[in-house]
């Protein structure tokens, strides 16, 4: 079978593996798809060798057909369609205070242990959520950064007739703004890329160029000075770390979403002042699973459209290097079958 | 009568004003005792300049006795003792989405309108909560910092057998020190000075001294790396800002007491990691004063200790001075009557 291996050095090479027996508590699935997320990148890029100690399959983003169970597995069966919610719980800390998604002794599947990126996998059962009959696979590789997005808004506590600004366009900032807007706020997509900007406002997104229009002054435009109930920082930028406290209302919420690798100037009068609150949001829980496959069953997520380009499992280096070269694409699917 | 005014260049005069008549809705108190915030301070230093045109009657911490009141007002009668919650409503703005006490059009008394460092004070009757009977009213006038260290905790949610962390014990950081214990934490008291180190300790407070202890090592060997539920950042310093989000649990919540003029560099990774939470935390509520009074009655604040000097508003400039010249004092009151 075929697996997509870390090597260092920009390198993925496809290797011959052998499909891993299930243990106790175990399902081997046959992978369909597995996405490339901006953490596969990251490693890519070898931005994280410190965790990630090369070769190591990668990849968190799948869906596949459970193919064997082992001893005591009862929530699925040979056949079922899945979606892979790629944690290891290592059992709880006090610190974690039982967010077990946070928890300290969490491992992430694909990053700490062996990924998706392979045409066989075997994962804890609890990972596992159904997918139903009628979605397509390449949907369900999808769930997972869908459930990223349904955490965010669950946590941003979206609320209809809401105003929301979301600060960057890339896959989690668009499925953001998406589920967002499915909770019926006004969503405006704040977005460099001319192209990302197109593709929402295809989906009938509101958008702004953040270089060319000013975007505290924009949402002061739209909202007569009543500025956003909530604000997703998705960018990781100095620009987007500064604009986020700018954009809120009275007790305005602005959820965390991006990586910002260094402490960057954040103006926390603001927060004194109008009573922002700011909320850390990371990864997700099963609920948000649960959402993401129901948003996504319903259409209203418009996966298709969010698809840049599907590639075989065999030409997977040529798809890190593409996603390299080209800031326009959105999503892009390795089919691991 | 006396009025205490702020004339500019470090200067409170002391001048002889005639009281104002209580218009409809308005009440006359005869005050009792005014005490001086660290805003008083910031005026006296001419930090304030651009909001406080001199000369001003300053002072928003007090005391008194209802001495008349205008038409239509049926909440108070004269001789009723009383602390003042110093906010005039402008009236709703969208923004504030009916959070009044951080209103776009909210004017603060005592520095957007004359404040309560005179003999006589007409205010509005809504501004006015009842004191006990049995409270002095050197305590009564310690009402509205009390008020504010009540919100703050309540916004930061603090639960019994939950660690708190205060970083900065001066005034509002031993009240919130106090109400903090008085829910059921277990509450740590950062500060760098030895006096007021003395004084938390003296009131059964734990304290460590950041400058000789490693406050993030020190909270971890004191939880067994459980890390603190809710820590209060009461410093404005840079060193405030950056231990706050080294000290919090997973979803550990962090209350935005101090005002930070400027921009401070804020590790934003450690919010979205452990899912904290940067809760903004201004003035009070009507809430907050009715918990303060009842606090306050029950003898928990330990007001009595907090008060560092009581000195008639005649010698109201040398107080000014005492305090930029003593940074072991926590509280001055002027002795209004």
């Amino acid at each position: 079978m075929a697996s997509a291996r870390y090597d260092g050095n920009r390198t993925i090479s496809v290797c011959d593996t052998v499909p891993v027996q299930p243990s106790s508590g175990e399902v081997r699935i046959d992978v369909s798809y597995c996405g490339v997320c901006g953490t596969d990148m990251h490693i890519f890029h070898g931005a994280m060798d410190a965790r990630v100690a090369p070769p190591q399959i990668i990849g968190h983003e799948a869906s596949g057909v459970v193919a064997e169970v082992g001893e005591g597995v009862t929530a699925v069966k040979p056949g079922d369609r899945v979606a892979v919610r790629p944690l290891f719980f290592g059992g709880p800390a006090a610190y974690d205070r039982g967010h077990s998604h946070i928890g300290k002794n969490l491992k992430f599947i694909g990053i700490d242990a062996p990924g998706g990126m392979q045409s066989s996998w075997t994962v804890p059962d609890y990972t596992l959520h159904r997918l139903p009959e009628s979605m397509p696979m390449t949907h369900g590789s999808m769930i997972e950064p869908a459930a990223v997005a349904c955490h965010d808004v669950r946590l941003g506590e979206v609320a209809p007739g809401e105003t929301v600004v979301v600060i960057g366009g890339g896959p989690i900032g668009l499925l953001i703004a998406l589920v967002a807007a499915d909770k019926g706020a006004r969503v405006l997509l704040s977005e460099v890329n001319s192209a990302r900007r197109g593709l929402a406002e295809s989906l009938g997104l509101e958008t702004i160029d953040p270089r060319s229009i000013d975007l505290v002054g924009a949402v002061t435009d739209l909202t007569d000075s009543a500025m956003a109930d909530c604000v997703f920082e998705v960018s990781g930028s100095a620009q987007g770390a500064e604009a986020m406290t700018e954009l809120g209302c009275g007790r305005g919420r602005i959820v965390m979403v991006a990586v910002h690798p260094e402490p960057k100037p954040v103006n926390l009068f603001r927060f004194f002042w109008s009573e922002l609150r700011l909320i850390g949001a990371r990864l997700y829980e099963p609920q948000d699973f649960n959402e993401a496959i129901q948003l996504a069953a319903s259409g209203k997520l418009r996966l298709d459209r969010l698809i840049t380009q599907i590639t075989p499992i065999g030409d997977v280096q040529s798809v890190f290097e593409a996603i390299d070269a080209s800031p326009d694409g959105v999503k892009y699917l390795i089919d691991c079958r």
